[in-house]
């Protein structure tokens, strides 16, 4: 996994979780760094291998750090990940996620379902800052999944109960969801960057299946420890990603498949 | 309790507390959100259901930000709290606070003695940050909270060893503090923001009773943990916030009065 | 200890990281501040007894607040403490710390090799914001310390497996070192933050001594609970810093002499 390579991956923060994200990419071998200033963006993203933007608390300091962080990511050629925190709840968020998009080229996009239907133009009723809920069917997700792929070029990973990952062409899905992930917030956040991570170890052909691997971990890592109370569960999740391993993924995953 | 509405409550966040903040917020049912940006301070009140402005990290950007926010939540008739984190500490910060009382209308106020009494005019030794402390009596402290109730024409949350809740005429007490409330840095934060989202499933006539079952809710949750050390104290805090009920913090409540 | 004085230690704070800072000061008996207006940074310090710098995630505001912290604490007397973190990492950072450090007299700089040989002007290989590594040897250690105290003329605490502490004359050692302290993010913002602590209660000739009780107390509280994993490290620390005492440290210090 990357203990081997330990790849620094920077992530323009969301304040409110910054330091867990930081824990949770330190646990799985990667160096967390999140800088403040725009005057430091490209440096940063010299010594680093992988870049995530988070809008989660977004400003005009740190929109123009995205800006100056996403150019030099992709000067560099070096994968970057949007996570497109509570896109629709507010004409400035849109429009600082939209500038984004427009301007730069992401590796990948990791939203809930209300925030990548918005990104594809799909109509979806969210509930301010969550995903929303109702009843819906795998064909719709399915449709939102690619047509937000398709429509930005890149990798999209949608998380709920159920995890859709879609290059646009391909949709493949994690469904190991546990409403433990609700039960702490920024576990989102936490994966958008542990996407960034996983893509600096593959080639940009190959980011589908790696984003499908972050995804598929943290589900997995998450799912071990889903007995836990909100007190204890997102310790229990850092120790997880602490003790992964790629033989422990693929174990799981066969229990998954016997039991399920 | 919250767990049926799960209101989205919105904070104009201490950025040193704000990852715990809204970590007990989602604990008790509520959907925190806490942005940055001035410019979407009227946008993030639309979506929300209560409002706080916490000023322990305040700054001109989040100073022009709670103001927005504070007349956005005024014009939608939204309930609004305000924490004056360390008012006392710095004249910039007593100006920011008096401002915003000035120009505002707040539901309610939660503080520590010695940023109520600040706030009352009554004199009052702090400790700089801390509530400061020697022989007081209860007369002393009923004053306190109802001169800054009537002050502000608000409902006013002093917390303490016992906490006192007022309008200006009734003074209701919450006799169930523990030291272990000292042991983690704030929990006085959290309770503001918990009181927002108290009031948001009341009428404005229901305030003071809101507020009361607010700080009763959070000082019996803290207590049932007070056994715990602080590395383990808040994360307890959490479990009994996502456990709590009202049948049984009616059950504590009648323990309590039977032993205490 | 400081659980009698009780000092309030201010810190221009790493903004991922001071949750856990703030906690940490909490639990040894300081009380934690953390402003961030640079309007108010002259009246923080005047409340304050002992100040950090830390420049983890500093931006140009930040930058202003902290000269100006710096100002008020050198006009006061204050004991004024630097972490330079990940100071090599970009121009900009460089130029901040070079600013602070030709402007203002620091009573002592806290830092991991890489960082504190960078400011030395010693070569070594760094690992973008890690401390680098390979063979190194007690030597070549000691005289980056020395070298970088000299420089400054202020106590370098330069921490690792061994932590060296030095006022350019004696270099004292803390051999007591775990792997633990790197499985959470931002242990070493909190020493710097604690030595800023330990000098409130020490006079300016017994820096050197109180920089090494400072580091001595974090390594062995660190070592204490160094089998647990990372979920639970950071918060066995907490434990630990709030149960210690002088006799404590005296006991474990002969224990691992025995032992070591």
């Amino acid at each position: 996994m990357l203990k081997a390579t330990n790849p620094i991956v920077m992530t323009v923060a969301n304040t409110i979780t910054s330091g867990d994200v930081a824990n949770g990419l330190n646990a799985i071998g990667a160096s967390p760094i999140m800088p403040s200033a725009p005057e430091e963006a490209e440096a940063m993203v010299n010594i680093a291998q992988g870049v995530t933007i988070n809008v989660g608390s977004i400003n005009q300091e740190q929109f123009r750090q995205s800006q100056l962080t996403c150019n030099a990511a992709n000067s560099q050629g070096k994968p970057l990940v949007l996570d497109p925190v509570a896109v629709a709840s507010s004409p400035y968020r849109s429009q600082v996620v939209d500038t984004l998009l427009g301007d730069y080229d992401f590796s990948a996009i990791r939203g809930n379902v209300g925030e990548i239907a918005f990104l594809a133009g799909v109509a979806w009723d969210t509930h301010g800052i969550d995903a929303g809920g109702g009843e819906v069917d795998f064909e719709q997700l399915t449709t939102i999944v690619k047509t937000c792929a398709q429509k930005y070029h890149t990798i999209v990973i949608m998380t709920g109960e159920i995890d859709y990952i879609s290059d646009g062409k391909t949709v493949k899905s994690v469904p190991y969801g546990t409403p433990a992930f609700a039960t702490h917030v920024g576990t989102g956040d936490l994966l958008s960057s542990l996407v960034a991570a996983f893509l600096t170890v593959a080639s940009t052909d190959e980011y589908l299946e790696a984003a499908y691997q972050a995804a598929l971990t943290f589900a997995l890592c998450g799912q071990k420890v889903s007995d836990k109370l909100p007190g204890q569960w997102f310790n229990g999740l850092l120790n997880e990603l602490y003790l992964v391993s790629n033989d422990k993924i693929n174990h799981w995953e066969k229990e998954e498949l016997h039991h399920g």
